[in-house]
């Protein structure tokens, strides 16, 4: 049952039973931007949504964990990576599917890296030969011309933005 | 009943009578410092916890909604002010409970501010006069140490940090 709770502003669902209210409210993926030199990793997606599609390693965070201890996590499971975080880089909103993006830039630790279970293929890049048409999401293609971008000019700085549905796509809700 | 799905790491809560998985992930805290020439805004909090205490406007993100708009949602809803973001200028991880705040700088438009049904009182305070004592969280109080310390620097950064349980506090669930 939907209804406004006692004190609250928004609609909530209520279990009838116990009377628990379930709150719903945006979830974090944590991911991030593993550099070795000149090239950075990314992962050719092994699972929908985008399957066969390249992106950074990034997921859901989860309880008990920091957001840099959720990218790194992450980036051991797809794709077998250890990094060490440098510092956040790219936040983007995606408010239509109640997702925020916390990116990193990090030093991958050595190239011993493989695909893991949601994951194709794993190589590394550099900007001439990143598959710039290929890349699954628009906050990967976006936090990836900027990183380009600052390198050029020596600086990192954070970025923020928000992602709006594509008027075109019918999978708005497979931003991730 | 909780159990590891299928194709995932961990034990998640999973209805016995439908099969739904209940994700349980951490949650954003979205806030900020609403700045007047020299002076911050704060709310004494009338609610629990840390009632009486005093912090910056801050508090659950709502779906869809961006994290820049969350910030200045809780600002009108917690002191009647309406505040134009300037920068996101601290991440703390608060892993032991499961929360992320992230807090902007933002510009007061006008000093037509009240309290508001969760505030016993509003504020503005320079940092010679600030209630340092008497701040309702460690992220408050180190992201506004940050803030004061950059404003001498004449340079705002952004700065990342994880809140760690008090090791003499019985309320280590208190921390929002």
């Amino acid at each position: 049952m939907r209804r406004i709770p006692s004190g609250d502003t928004l609609p909530r669902t209520i279990c009838e039973q116990c009377n628990t209210i379930h709150y719903e409210n945006p979830n974090l993926i944590v991911g991030c931007i593993p550099e070795w030199e000149n090239r950075i990793l990314l992962c050719k997606r092994a699972i929908e949504p985008r399957v066969g599609l390249w992106t950074v390693p990034a997921g859901f965070m989860e309880n008990g964990e920091t957001t840099a201890a959720g990218a790194q996590r992450e980036t051991l499971e797809e794709a077998n990576a250890r990094v060490e975080i440098i510092a956040p880089y790219a936040l983007y909103n995606i408010p239509h599917i109640n997702q925020v993006y916390l990116l990193f830039r990090a030093k991958l630790l050595d190239l011993d890296v493989s695909a893991g279970a949601e994951t194709l293929q794993v190589d590394m890049f550099d900007e001439d030969d990143l598959p710039w048409d290929e890349l699954a999401f628009a906050t990967v293609r976006n936090t990836l011309r900027h990183y380009f971008s600052d390198r050029h000019n020596g600086e990192f700085r954070f970025h923020m933005g928000t992602i709006e549905p594509m008027p075109t796509s019918h999978d708005t809700s497979h931003q991730v």
